[in-house]
């Protein structure tokens, strides 16, 4: 198959199921769900979603009590940005080239909206999970994953150390730690997510976590790098931030060249953990090459 | 039973579930622990988790699986205070008694606090409830009904009315759309999952329904009383606030007396929604009077 045609078909799954879940209404409150649906549909990659999908159909050719899964994985992600760009936090006035959803609705009404994300993902796996005959329980521990990687041992851990602990940041183990939870957490979780659903053994699971973790990391270095190679244009925001803002990335610590040796390096960890699938694990496979590359 | 012991006794048993559901650790997101903490153990009334565990009692005599959704319960309404207090928000430089959460953490980490307090109420609720025999179709029923209460059809939705949509409250029926999202969609949902979990059948729930609605109104009056007659050093914050902040409440469009009144009403109208019970809600009847007298 088509790497293109593959990406192309789950995240147009994604968004039709983005559409159906995020339930709104014409109500008083309608202020919250225009801040809410202004960010999450603002042209994300949606690349949790995607990796969730994608690892489940290594397992499991029923897709669809995962959509609610990964539909939350958006909306948690989603949140985070809000939360992240506000002036209190990084303040940014641009997120994917429109601006950030505080400079559109005001801080109350983004602080507002990112709660009501955040809110929002649990209320559509909980509501959903109730419609499917899956085991009860294994939907249960799913939304206690993905719970546990967004919260303060995961994502917002991540955040907190990230705004206040820079100066903890000493070597590459520091700042590993740092994007394991601040960006790998809910990547991992999206992951273990897919595989669990998909009804993977215990083993799988620890594959298609250490598989999540490379990719992570691979990931979140070709960040740092388009932040110093990318284009304003095709990121949809400033490049030169990182610098400008004296962070500490893979970048700045391991220099241009080696931290592209790292990311080559993560990938091909992430893509050898997938060898036990065989062919099944091919289009994960290509995304792991297609990020390495992204430009956006 | 002695009603003040029978509420000592039920708040102590929210305060040591909390303490052993707050799970926190001394690592590098230490920050994000302590601000969280700050406000989860700020010595509040724990009303939304006595009447869970109060109407849970009418159908059982086992309240342990109730536990983890009272802690969320407080999870939740904590961090709905934290952001409320925010400069962008309400600007409150105190709460009950202390400095608020940004005043003593900064603005970020008050924000991440409110986030990492709503995440760990769902982490909690799933987490724990895998652990107990109950019905896990229940349990997650009890995860739905929490999460549309506190989301955007409910306590964050009333939170946007009333911040931004004061000009469209003209009447006590526009009011009580406000009140009824902002503080009494989680104080229904308590009593719900109360219910829910005792294995109440769905008349019953109901029942229990109109009793938390009437319950939860008359609650907010008694806030907006209090906010005319209370004393600040009671009360832990300022009088006067709604009169200074041209705020809509039941005192300001009724009048003293008439709140008062309907107050009262209210209070009856819960009590005698109770009456099916018998002798078995006694003790929630005693905390409908306790609330209409409460001074803080």
């Amino acid at each position: 198959m088509d790497f293109k045609l593959w990406l192309n078909n789950k995240v147009e799954i994604v968004e039709k199921a983005l559409k159906d879940n995020f339930v709104r209404n014409e109500n008083r409150q309608k202020l919250i769900y225009d801040a809410m649906e202004y960010s999450l549909f603002a042209g994300g990659k949606r690349l949790r979603s995607v990796i969730m999908l994608g690892v489940n159909e290594i397992f499991s050719n029923d897709y669809k009590s995962v959509l609610p899964f990964a539909c939350a994985m958006e909306m948690i992600h989603t949140y985070s940005l809000i939360h992240d760009d506000l002036p209190s936090m990084d303040n940014d006035d641009y997120r994917r080239g429109k601006l950030s959803n505080h400079k559109k609705f005001g801080e109350a009404a983004a602080i507002l909206a990112g709660d009501g994300l955040l809110n929002m993902a649990f209320e559509v796996m909980s509501r959903e999970s109730l419609k499917f005959d899956t085991d009860k329980e294994l939907l249960l521990k799913a939304i206690s994953i993905i719970a546990e990687s967004s919260g303060s041992e995961g994502m917002i851990g991540g955040q907190i150390v990230d705004m206040f602990c820079e100066e903890s940041i000493n070597d590459i183990s520091d700042l590993e730690y740092l994007q394991k939870h601040k960006t790998g957490a809910i990547i991992k979780s999206s992951a273990a997510v897919g595989a669990l659903l998909g009804g993977a053994s215990e083993t799988e699971l620890k594959t298609i976590e250490k598989f999540a973790d490379n990719l992570g990391l691979a990931f979140q270095i070709q960040d740092d790098i388009l932040d110093v190679e990318g284009s304003a244009e095709k990121l949809g925001k400033p490049v030169g931030s990182d610098e400008s803002n004296n962070k500490k990335t893979y970048v700045s610590m391991l220099g241009l060249e080696e931290a592209k040796k790292l990311q080559k390096k993560l990938t091909n960890e992430a893509i050898e953990a997938l060898g036990i699938f065989d062919e099944k694990s091919e289009m994960l496979i290509e995304l792991c090459k297609y990020l390495l590359v992204r430009e956006k």
